[in-house]
């Protein structure tokens, strides 16, 4: 079945707003195993419009639409649709009598001008919106099916999931339950991990798994994308896949699903009652901003304390200012996560101490990176060296010096070697 | 002129990789005055790029494409554009030559794959990417001047800039010099900024001057789109509109141009041979995240406490913690900003502490900040309340911080209402 993805509007269009609908829409499709073969961007101009519905009616079996269906009159998808499809705008009882419910839901006043959400293409199916005004609806034009999408993200989201790509994996013939298994890694890029992780596809014989990869420095994302008859049929194919994944990626793994890095640390740290203190010196409080923000941080992540200069953590921290006239090394990083875990009378204290190569930004500056993580057991430590400018080493030492953190909570080695450094 | 942007590969059109060049693209030929009509994605697929070549070719009069110029074979920009033009692709000894050049300079070796980034089609005029390997060129494809640019963003940036906004706008017959003045804001919504700014495009009577706004929580960019017939001319055009804008949005202007509102602060500080200290609770080192880690920020910021529980940080600035059983108001903002700035020895110390409101995160969600800036001489406060969500509210208390200190820098009122703010 091809595929393609009319996004309209002219913020879109203008470059105003960068189109992560697009990526949306397409990234949801390619895991439910649809394919995409055209993206058009057009604004909100008539003749365009409708010169793009016809193109599309022509050279592809189904479209999606997003955006055009507000209340103003630049929203022109409803009315471009009914004369690409040579029908009549119909007002539908049922979808206004919705939005009214919305409103009074809502306890407002609805605005005559919504009105015109609630006229639709003669014979168009209605795709429910239950969070929104902007009705949705899928109808044919040439020889195409066409879906029409509202531009509010998370209204498109959820009809994109609940609506439409049922209908399109019903349309394609495909098995129609699909599941999307992600795994959240640090440390592999996406070469390696496409190596380590070969062969994978090939253990569900019937052809229903596709692996994809997303890299977003300094983390990667491994996807499993699943189809089968229902749930049920996806849980036990998926469930060998996802051993085998954990057991290639091993260490690498930080976050599955909707984890994130930094939630599964506040957990291990809340399973265990434990408290947390930062030091942190070129990372300047991102460390810190990871955690201290998370719904039930207040009990666990105590105090951060922030400074570029050493002799400023030193201070801070009463230690003696001759620690800070040295060079970074992995002791110094030692002394100040036991002194930052005693002043703060915490169990656990990670100190991230950054020493920036001199000169301007440029793509060989570097930055070399003394971590350790105080108990009132022991100390462990991770030197590491990241080249490739300021905001690359920044963003580097954050994701190390969480992961580290991760690692020494879950039992596992702190220096394990990773892509990322230069040894 | 009707203008078309083609983008291609595979990792754009799967929503791998958000299309920010397309969104790039529009925007710069936007500034310049020149409009988009026509945006296309399509795969690393010889059958659908043709089509859209053609396609382009006949309902627009010039066409950016990006991407597919590199060296691997799915990269078939050239091979298609030749195709399409009815030409054969000839080797460039011109690029070749400056290729070979390149890597010299890197002390690399040219692996063999390269030599096919020199294969251009027959008469096309070549387009210089002084810093990478894909050539740029342009090329008459049907009715439609082709600008072929490399996928890489700051390549492509670098291009259209000196390369392709000249010729488009010498061809398009309009003024051939463009300039953009940004003014970026904090406090005031488009609409309120559109009001304030209302007639300001007349003041150029010619017609040459474009305003535009792009909001991107919690600042907004005014953006003022001059063209003329040289730099000298747009100066002299642009510099009573300029002021005209100053007047008119007043306090609320953070920075101009390249500047930052964080770096603002750093070169006020800095000048006056300032020093800063941080307090931070919800929002979590965010604030120190911005600042700390500027080149330049080593000297001026000293020192940063986060914390989440206010008791937190009265142990840390050795304050009485029965300060921190109180509820939040102003005076406890005070005192812990004192507190601060005496104890890191520092001219100035900034307090940021937020109430959240309790339960679990939604819209209705809000927080509380009281904010204080303290120096050997006085205090300066600002009480605020945010509404929004936890990420709404984190983000503007975050914004706030820093225009406050911004503005007691500035000598500039630290409390004037905002419209982000429920009062």
């Amino acid at each position: 079945m091809r595929i393609e993805i009319i996004c309209t509007g002219d913020e879109v269009l203008t470059g105003a707003t960068v189109n992560t609908n697009f990526s949306h829409i397409s990234q949801k499709l390619g895991d439910a195993g649809l394919e995409v073969r055209w993206g058009t961007t057009v604004g909100d101009d008539r003749e365009t419009l409708l010169q793009a519905f016809r193109l599309a009616a022509e050279r592809v079996d189904a479209v999606i639409v997003n955006g055009g269906l507000g209340p103003t009159v630049d929203d022109l998808s409803q009315e471009v649709a009914a004369q690409a499809a040579g029908v009549e705008l119909v007002f539908s009882e049922e979808w206004f009598a919705k939005m009214a419910e919305l409103f009074r839901r809502r306890s407002r006043m609805m605005p005559p001008s919504n009105r015109k959400q609630a006229m639709l293409p003669a014979g168009a199916e209605l795709l429910d919106n239950p969070i929104g005004t902007a009705c949705g609806f899928a109808l044919d034009i040439g020889k195409a099916r066409f879906y029409f999408t509202p531009g509010v993200p998370r209204e498109l989201h959820r009809m994109l999931e609940d609506q439409i790509i049922p209908r399109l994996l019903a349309r394609s013939g495909r098995q129609t339950a699909s599941f999307l298994k992600r795994f959240h890694s640090y440390g592999i890029g996406e070469s390696r991990a496409d190596t380590l992780l070969a062969g994978v596809e090939a253990l569900v014989p019937d052809g229903s798994l596709k692996l994809g990869f997303r890299a977003h420095y300094p983390q990667l994302e491994t996807k499993l994308a699943m189809r089968g008859a229902d749930l049920e049929d996806i849980r036990r194919k998926l469930a060998p896949v996802e051993s085998e994944v954990r057991k290639r990626l091993g260490n690498f793994i930080v976050a599955e699903d909707d984890q994130k890095l930094e939630g599964v640390i506040l957990d291990e740290l809340a399973r265990r009652q434990a408290t947390l203190a930062l030091v942190e010196t070129f990372t300047g409080g991102a460390v810190a901003a990871r955690i201290a923000p998370l719904p039930g941080a207040e009990k666990v992540f105590r105090r951060g304390v922030v400074a570029r200069d050493p002799a400023e953590v030193c201070d801070a921290l009463d230690l003696d200012a001759a620690l800070a006239a040295r060079e970074l090394n992995l002791e110094t990083a030692q002394v100040v996560a036991c002194a930052a875990r005693q002043q703060a009378g915490v169990t656990h204290a990670l100190a991230v101490l950054i020493a920036l190569d001199e000169g301007d930004d440029r793509m060989e500056l570097g930055g070399t990176i003394c971590l350790a993580i105080a108990t009132a057991q022991e100390v462990a430590t991770r030197r590491s060296r990241i080249v490739g400018g300021r905001e690359w080493v920044r963003l580097g030492a954050v994701e190390m010096a969480l992961d580290c953190l991760r690692r020494y909570l879950q039992g596992l080695p702190v220096d394990e070697r990773i892509d990322f450094e230069k040894v």
